[in-house]
C-alpha cells in the first residue's frame, strides 16, 4: 500500500512511537503534584514544552498543548476574540481556510459577531490588500492558514501579518499543514497546529499566544496548561509530539527538495497521461508534499475506491465523497473543476518507484471510471438545433456535465444549452468545464426545478 | 517508591500499554477516510467503543470519546443544560463534586444560569431528599458523582436518578473515581468518566449521553464523535482505554476486597498509631482504595514532603498543598479537619507490605513535622485568665490551630479563647480541632483584621 494523505494525519514518525514508548513509564503520574512520579512527569512536560517553543520559534511559556490541532483551532479563536471583545465583534478568515477555523467562525456569527472572508485567486492564495480591505475599526481578530490543507498553496501570512500588525489587529496562523516543514515567518499573534500532521501522536494540538496579545479562554475554569486546554495532560502523547517535531525538522530541507520534485513530476505528467484534467493550485508558491487535480467526467469516489483497489490511499474534495454532498469549500472558493477531484499528499520518505506506480496506474483508473459512466469519448459534429436543454435533475456530479459534454456538439457554434441540474456541484463544474473546453459560461438562472446553467458554444 | 495517588491517576495497565502498541500501527489513519489505512482505524474505533459501552452498560451510539474526564464533563454539562435551556436554567450539584463539575457550575452562573448545591453529611455522602428538596420546576440538569475523589465516599445514585426521574429532569453521574471497579447503577441518564483513572491512557475521556436526553453540543460545530467532540480522534489511546476498562474490569471484583482489607487496615490502625488524627469519609459505603485522614497540627506539604522522602506518594487537601492557599472543598463542605490531610489511594495491585510499610513510616513522619512546627505535646495545666486573645495574624495552617492548643490549658474551664487568623483553613480547622477535643466552638467574629474564631473550654 502506498499512502498519499499526509495532509490528512502522518503514519507514527519512529522518533514519536519511541519517545511515546519511553514517557509512558515516567510521565503518566499528574504533573502538579509534588511527589517523585508528578516531579518527573513535570520535567517531561517542561522539557518537551521548550523543545516544542524552540522550534515553534516562541517562548515555552506562550505556548499551551492542547488535544488536537481542532481543539487549538476553537480555543485560539473563541479566546482571542473574547480578549479583544471591546474593540469589536469582527473576524476576518479567508474562505479556504479549515473548517475548525470557519466553524468557529460561524459559532462566532451565531453568537452576534460578524465575519468577513477574504476571497482567494484561482490558485488558492488570499491577497495581502485582501485582509486590509477587510480590516474595520472593530476588528478582533483575523485568521489565516499558513498553507492550504487540499491544495498546497502557501499563503502571504508574513505580509499579513505586517498588514494586521499595522492595524493592531492579532493574526492567528493554523499553521497545522506547514509546520513539520518550517516555522511560520512573520509578525503573528497565534499559531496553532496539530502533531499527527507531522508524524507525532494522535491526541496533540499546540496553541501558542504571544505575550502581550490579549486572550481570555472561554469555558469553565481549569488550572492546567495556563487556563487555555482543560483536562489532564497527556504527557507521553506531548513529549512524542514535541521529538518529532525536531526529528522531522532535521529532515526537512532535504525531504522538501525530494518531495517538490515527485509532486512536480505529478503535476507535470498527469495532464499528459490523463485527458480533461485540470491541477490546481499554486504551481510555485507550494508545500513540497502536495498536488491536487480534477478529472472531468469522474466520480471522485469512484476513482477513490479503484485507485484504493491499487494499493493508493489518497483523498478527494469532490461532492460525492463527503457526507455533505457539496463540493469542497476550498474548491468552490477558487473557482476550480471539483469533479473526480483528487489529493495527493506525500508523507516524508515516500519513495520515488511508488509515484511513479501511481502514475502508471491513473490513466487506467480514471479511464475505467469514465467508461463506467459513459463518458464522452470524442465530441459529436452533427448539427442539430440551436438551443437545447439537459434535463439531469435528479443526476449527481460528474453527470451533467456527462451529459453536457455529450450533447455539446449537437448545437452550432452560438447555440447555447441549458443543463437542468440540482446538484450543488454542477455551480462549480460547469463554469470549470467552460473553460477546459473555452467555451462560454453565460451563467444561471432559477429553473422550475432546480437551476438551469447556461452554456455557449464558441468553437 | 510506593504510588498510594491512584486516584490522581494509575500507572498504565499492562493491557492498555500492548493495547497502544498495537493499535499505534493500524489506528494512526482518518476513521472517516474510505481507504484501506482509513477503513482499519475505523474498524479499531467501532470496536473500542462496543467493548467500553458494554462495560459501562450502554448502547454504543450513546457513547463518545473525549479528550480526557474533564472534557467529558464540560462537554457533558454544557451540552445538557443547553438541551433543556426552554425548561430552564437551573443546575444542581453536590458540594463535594470533582472541581470540573463546580467550574462548568461556575461557567453556568456566570452566563446566567442558577446553580444549586446540595450539602453532604460529615461523612461526605448526600441524601437522596437533598436533591429532592433543590427540584425547581426550571431545572435543567442535576450532577453527582458516583464515589468521591477524596474520601472515597459512594453516593446514593441510583435513588437520587430515581428522584430526578420523577421530576422529569436528568441526571449526569460523574463516574471517574467507579467506572473502573463496576458499572453505575441506577436510571442515570448521563455519565463522564475518565481513561487515565483505571489504568488506561491519558487523552482519553467519556461522555455518554442516553437516547433521549436532549442534548445541543456547544462550541464549533465538528463532524467527528456525534459532533461532541471535536478533533481527530486518539485511536490507539482510545483502543487503550477500552482494553484496560475490560482488563480491570475482570480483576475488579478480586482486587477490591483485597485493597478493601488494606484501606480498613489504615483506617483502623491510623488513629491508634498517631495521636489527633480524624479518619474522614464514609467507613462502610467507600470505594475500596481510598482511605483519608487529617493530622491535627500538621502542615499538610511538608508531611507529603516527609511522605515523599522515605518512598511514598500521596496527596492532600491541606490548604498549604494547593496553590489556591484555601483547604479542598469537600473536606470544608463535610466540616472537617483539613490540616495535615492524606489521602491515600491505593492502585490495584498494591502490595500488604507496602501498606505495612506506611503505617511503619507514617507515626514517625507525622511526629516529625510536629516537633519541627512545635505543635503541643501535652496540655498545659496552669489556670489563667478567663479570656484569652491568641493572635495569629499572618500564620498560615497548622499554626493557628498549635497555638490554641499551646495557651488552651490556660483558660479554666468556663473560659473562652478568641483566635484571630486571616488563614481560609482556621474557619474549618478550629472548629474541628473542638470536635475531636469535646470543646465548644462558639463561633466566629469579624475582627479588625481577619476573623476572631471563639473557643470555649468545657472539659
Amino acid at each position: 500500500m502506498s499512502y498519499f494523505d499526509a495532509a490528512s494525519g502522518a503514519p507514527l514518525h519512529p522518533v514519536a512511537r519511541q519517545a511515546l514508548m519511553a514517557s509512558l513509564d515516567e510521565g503518566w503520574a499528574d504533573p502538579t503534584r509534588l511527589y517523585r512520579e508528578g516531579r518527573k512527569a513535570r520535567l517531561l512536560l517542561d522539557a518537551a514544552r521548550e523543545a516544542a517553543a524552540e522550534a515553534i520559534g516562541c517562548r515555552a511559556d506562550e505556548l499551551v498543548f492542547t488535544s488536537s490541532g481542532t481543539r487549538a483551532v476553537h480555543t485560539g479563536v473563541a479566546g482571542a476574540l473574547a480578549g479583544r471583545r471591546r474593540i469589536g465583534r469582527h473576524l476576518i478568515v479567508s474562505s479556504v481556510e479549515h473548517s475548525s477555523v470557519l466553524h468557529s467562525a460561524e459559532a462566532f456569527e451565531a453568537d452576534g459577531g460578524t465575519v468577513t472572508q477574504v476571497p482567494v485567486n484561482r490558485a488558492g492564495a488570499v491577497q495581502p490588500s485582501g485582509y486590509g480591505a477587510a480590516l474595520r475599526p472593530d476588528t478582533a481578530l483575523a485568521c489565516l492558514q499558513s498553507a492550504n490543507h487540499e491544495v498546497g498553496t502557501v499563503q502571504p501570512v508574513a505580509e499579513v501579518a505586517e498588514v494586521c500588525r499595522a492595524a493592531g489587529v492579532p493574526l492567528l496562523v493554523d499553521a497545522a499543514q506547514s509546520l513539520g516543514w518550517e516555522p511560520v515567518e512573520g509578525d503573528w499573534s497565534l499559531l496553532t497546529a496539530g502533531a499527527h500532521k507531522w508524524g507525532g501522536p494522535s491526541g496533540v494540538g499546540l496553541l501558542v499566544v504571544r505575550k502581550g496579545v490579549r486572550f481570555a479562554a472561554q469555558g469553565p475554569v481549569d488550572e492546567r496548561e495556563s487556563g487555555r486546554a482543560p483536562g489532564f495532560e497527556n504527557i507521553p502523547a506531548i513529549v512524542a509530539a514535541a521529538a518529532s517535531l525536531r526529528a522531522v525538522r532535521a529532515e526537512a530541507a532535504q525531504e522538501a527538495v525530494r518531495l517538490r520534485e515527485l509532486t512536480e513530476r505529478i503535476r507535470a505528467r498527469v495532464p499528459r497521461l490523463v485527458p480533461d484534467v485540470e491541477v490546481v493550485g499554486d504551481p510555485e508558491r507550494r508545500l513540497p508534499g502536495i498536488v491536487t487535480f480534477s478529472c472531468l467526467y469522474v466520480d471522485g469516489e469512484a476513482l477513490l475506491h479503484e485507485l484504493d483497489r491499487q494499493g493508493f490511499s489518497v483523498s478527494s474534495g469532490s461532492s460525492c465523497t463527503s457526507s455533505t454532498l457539496t463540493p469542497s469549500h476550498v474548491l468552490r472558493a477558487m473557482g476550480v473543476l471539483s469533479e473526480g477531484n483528487v489529493r495527493v499528499s506525500l508523507p516524508m520518505g515516500t519513495a520515488e518507484e511508488d509515484v511513479e506506480r501511481f502514475l502508471a496506474v491513473l490513466p487506467g483508473a480514471v479511464a475505467g471510471v469514465r467508461e463506467k459512466l459513459g463518458a464522452p469519448t470524442a465530441a459529436a459534429t452533427a448539427a442539430g438545433p440551436a438551443e437545447l436543454v439537459v434535463d439531469s435533475l435528479g443526476k449527481r456530479c460528474p453527470i451533467p456535465v456527462i451529459e453536457l459534454a455529450k450533447v455539446f456538439g449537437q448545437v452550432p457554434v452560438g447555440g447555447t444549452i441549458r443543463v437542468l441540474s440540482d446538484d450543488e456541484a454542477a455551480r462549480l463544474d460547469i463554469p470549470a468545464w467552460c473553460e477546459m473546453r473555452g467555451q462560454e459560461y453565460v451563467g444561471e438562472e432559477p429553473a422550475e426545478q432546480g437551476t438551469a446553467y447556461v452554456v455557449r458554444r464558441v468553437s
